[in-house]
């Protein structure tokens, strides 16, 4: 991408509903350059004025458990409804073929071509489960571009879930019948973080196991603890494949939309979503600090290898290296 | 504290099984001083040099859990078994009446005077659940002194838990007979994260409850995530006011402590727990850069205020404070 960016009328063209701008706009925002970079920050201040109505959700799960196939289904459900749609997809196979945008184009063939529907594959393959902080803006690129409803979709693996979580409304975790959260590869905590739960692949020989799967999950919900919206975890059948249970599940999650719009909830978490958000990477910041003086970094790399081999004590390292950054440093 | 102290008398006093040097080395590192600090730091390298086969192990539950109960039945029987025991206790209480010494005193009358325990409460009342750095940094100086078992109390509150894991070998929690986590006041992360669950109160009127709460958390034990050490999460009753399970308990701990000993994993996660101590503690560095700088504090405060306020993106905040960062640090 050029450096030579017209900045303000790229946002108009974004806001005007123009593709092609928000995937070059999304595109800037996930640029490591560094004029980029601040490019990319007077077009999110820019965005901060637009419409933000929007209901942002997160959809997670082990690989195999039908994300694509889902996200097909319901993205036709929200586009019956006259609603609009932008889908933030992980390709798994991204890192592999490199090729993310003809993999994602190929797994959710109909929804490609729906007009009230935009996909945008994540080609970054370094984020754990393909969420970023490049993923955070993409929303708000996709929001200025009148998408009421963004989904994030991230392969399960832990804090690809957390992070998911920490910059959308809901989270919505699609599980397979039978097997624990074990069997499934997800870790106990993020079934807790999920707002739902869908038991995908409710059909054919699976349908009893599927059910029984439901029951054992709405009953280990009794043990979670509250969410701050304060509405109860739901969970639900449904069969992707045989488009079943679909609209009661987008009924659900807009009936959750609704309640925390209601009561303000959305906007204080957002807002408070954006502060931790800073909060995190400024508390990176002396990473950053310390990678770009080669003396610190070779002095953080050799503490950490004596303290790793028992012959200095952490406060003893943590000192030595306070010392030499406020050295570095113009403490007023 | 004086700051003229010789720290090889110190060292040699801890070593030599002297108590009041030992409580004179943990209130050195729990000092903010900075040349107290230094000479803590001098202290602690000349401990990485003793033993340490020694087992550390914490404590957690709800306030009523009986906890101080427990620990001075298992205090006796591993006193009675003829080893030794460091406890560093949390006083619920000392935040109330400052006097946290007296409390604990008061709290395990029979351990208190036991001459293979030593009892050092924690009066830092910062700390949520009690447990801070001071408290890795007492665990070091106990195991110096020649204490085997190093017990760490901490009242569950959530994080107070992961810090105690994150210095210790083994996490036990102790709950109530009845109820879910919910009403426990625990959050269903910590449980997973225990190696051992002790229902207590396996007595009288509700010995029956016990047991069926036993049944559900071993039932909700199928759930959890591996933990890396391998070893499956136990499940046991017990009662401290009754004496009855607590050998058996003590015996599941000593076999924990035994497996892990001779599979490696104890020194292979001790040596991880310091680093990753050490990482956290430096990428919290660049608070203490912000803070002790007047110019950088307020322009913090007031990007974090333009966020919240949603008049600034958090990529532009970020960019602000680093550029301000760096323009005052001399970057090679």
């Amino acid at each position: 991408m050029s450096t030579d960016i017209n900045i303000q009328s790229l946002f108009d063209q974004v806001t005007s509903g123009d593709r092609v701008a928000l995937g070059r706009a999304i595109t800037l925002v996930e640029s490591k350059n560094l004029i980029h970079r601040s490019q990319a920050n007077q077009l999110l201040d820019l965005c901060l004025l637009t419409n933000s109505d929007t209901f942002r959700f997160a959809i997670s799960g082990a690989p195999g458990a039908g994300k694509s196939t889902l996200i097909e289904v319901l993205g036709k459900c929200i586009s019956d409804a006259g609603e609009t749609l932008a889908v933030l997809t992980v390709d798994p196979t991204s890192s592999i073929t490199g090729g993310s945008i003809l993999g994602d184009k190929t797994r959710m063939q109909s929804l490609s071509v729906n007009p009230n529907v935009f996909i945008r594959p994540t080609a970054a393959g370094n984020a754990l489960g393909g969420v970023s902080d490049a993923t955070r803006e993409a929303i708000v690129l996709c929001e200025a571009a009148g998408y009421q409803n963004i989904c994030i979709e991230t392969v399960g693996v832990g804090q690809s879930e957390v992070t998911a979580r920490s910059m959308t409304d809901f989270l919505l975790l699609l599980v397979m019948p039978g097997g624990g959260d074990d069997l499934q590869g997800i870790k106990r905590g993020i079934v807790e973080l999920a707002d739902a739960i869908a038991i995908n692949k409710t059909d054919g020989t699976q349908r009893e196991s599927a059910i029984t799967t439901r029951q054992n999950y709405m009953q280990a919900a009794h043990f979670f603890a509250h969410k701050e919206h304060g509405i109860k975890t739901q969970v639900v059948n449904c069969s992707a494949l045989e488009n079943s249970g679909i609209d009661a599940l987008w009924a659900l999650m807009q009936e959750f939309h609704s309640e925390i719009s209601k009561s303000g909830f959305i906007t204080k978490q957002r807002r408070k979503q954006d502060v931790t958000w800073l909060e995190g990477k400024v508390d990176l910041l002396v990473r950053d600090i310390i990678y770009s003086n080669s003396q610190l970094n070779n002095l953080y790399i050799s503490l950490k290898t004596e303290v790793q081999e028992h012959k200095l004590s952490v406060s003893s390292a943590y000192d030595h290296l306070k010392k030499e950054i406020h050295s570095k440093f113009e403490i007023l």
